[in-house]
């Protein structure tokens, strides 16, 4: 462990990383912030992506073979005092580890490729924990990309960031895109585009969702605006069995992806 | 409106109501609170239930026709000052309409009968937040009953009635049963118990769903105790596609209950 422990709050180090738990900082040093040891550890696992790490005593025996990759690929370590961390983590329980990253999202041309088969949208998402939990189901699922349009939150806000648990670097993802942008790009590299929304006429059951298929999803408490069914090739209902008036956003998309992802596998009658 | 405006948030009344944001007082009361147009329209609809109501002068322009509908049905109404509204909901915005309703769920016998086809059990699901959004994707999968056992959070917790966008007033829910006692019950009654686990050999895309199901959902982070494994007729994982290192609860019961659900209309192949 390089240099001796950080235990000023306010010292100059502190305060920098600290910043970047706002976008405008964010955005200027083109870095965020992954906390807990799954984060760490798969930020570590693609090269050149963090640029520093920090760590408490605890977690440095804790997490010994973290703190091994971080040194063998060269990342600046500190110490961080417990009281450090609290104040530099997002969370209530830090467990001692927080990485500064570099960005790692894509340009669209690279998200969405000829051999796409499965791509979430996220359009008019504005809550981050549920954006992560998309991100985290697209990747459970198989999604070649997840595309953030420029109407959904910032990928690296903290809380979406935690609630990928890891998928924002598994997968190409994409960010500040129009969404009229995003839904000709997957036009021409050949997917079929869904609008998942409460009032579409088809439901999951009706459609062949063995092609290859983006699937834009909006924000849970009025759908998608109409300029944005329109450009769909369908919309697309999740089924209402019983008396609830709908579902959440995260549980839709779950529903949605991995009836695609288990369509493509099996076969256009298991859609 | 009966009466004049509720304004001293010190008052007796305001402070019994405020008390069932606590469990003890549920549990003595065997009352529990409900926030927002949804949740009352959804409690006034079940007689008897709803035994106070709480409304600010705007909430009661706004939502004349529930208004209306608790005076029908002779539930006393209590103007709020929005100060009071404030100290009573547990939502930063509350939506001026809280309710205290008498508690809704029901035995075991009556919640788990011999036509049930789904059923979704709550072991161990500690997050309330968790445990009403898998309520909600049980009602809208079309679930027979929930069952929540006593490692579980309480259903009448606030946030879990929040999560579950008013499903709790829409199906049977049983609460505080062993989870022993609730397998038995299942198979008694004839239905196949399947646990949700990260660790089952068989994946979703393996089993015949097509039958009378009953899904047991564990806590997120550590999935179901051994016991309970041994307890159910299989141990069934959603499959991952990715890479992503497992699925959020609620996202991972969203799968299961509609892969039952499809599979119960469309037949075994869908499953």
């Amino acid at each position: 462990m390089a240099g001796s422990e950080l235990t000023n709050i306010k010292s100059p180090r502190v305060k920098a990383v600290r910043r970047l738990t706002k976008r405008a900082f964010r955005d200027r040093d083109r870095s965020f912030l992954a906390e807990g040891p799954q984060a760490v550890r798969e930020a570590l696992a693609l090269d050149g992506v963090v640029t520093e790490l920090f760590a408490t005593a605890d977690a440095e025996l804790r997490h010994a073979e973290i703190i091994t990759a971080a040194t063998l690929a060269g990342v600046p370590l500190f110490r961080a005092s417990g009281e450090v961390m609290t104040e530099l983590a997002q969370t209530v329980t830090p467990q001692g580890l927080l990485a500064v990253c570099r960005f790692v999202h894509v340009p669209l041309e690279r998200a969405v490729t000829a051999d796409a088969r499965l791509v979430a949208v996220l359009a008019h998402v504005r809550d981050p924990g549920n954006a992560g939990t998309v991100l985290r189901t697209a990747d459970a699922a198989g999604a070649d990309a997840v595309v953030f349009t420029d109407a959904s939150v910032d990928p690296y806000n903290g809380k979406c960031v935690r609630a990928s648990a890891g998928s924002l670097f598994h997968l190409p993802v994409t960010t500040g895109v129009a969404v009229t942008q995003a839904v000709q790009s997957l036009k021409d590299a050949g997917l079929r585009v869904l609008a998942a929304d409460g009032a579409g006429k088809q439901t999951l059951d009706d459609v062949d969702l063995s092609g290859p298929t983006a699937w834009i999803f909006g924000n849970e408490a009025w759908g998608l605006p109409e300029e944005i069914l329109r450009l769909a090739d369908e919309v697309v209902r999740v089924p209402i069995y019983g008396r609830a008036e709908s579902l959440n956003l995260a549980t839709a998309a779950a529903v949605c992806l991995y009836a695609s992802a288990r369509s493509q596998r099996i076969g256009p009658g298991a859609g």
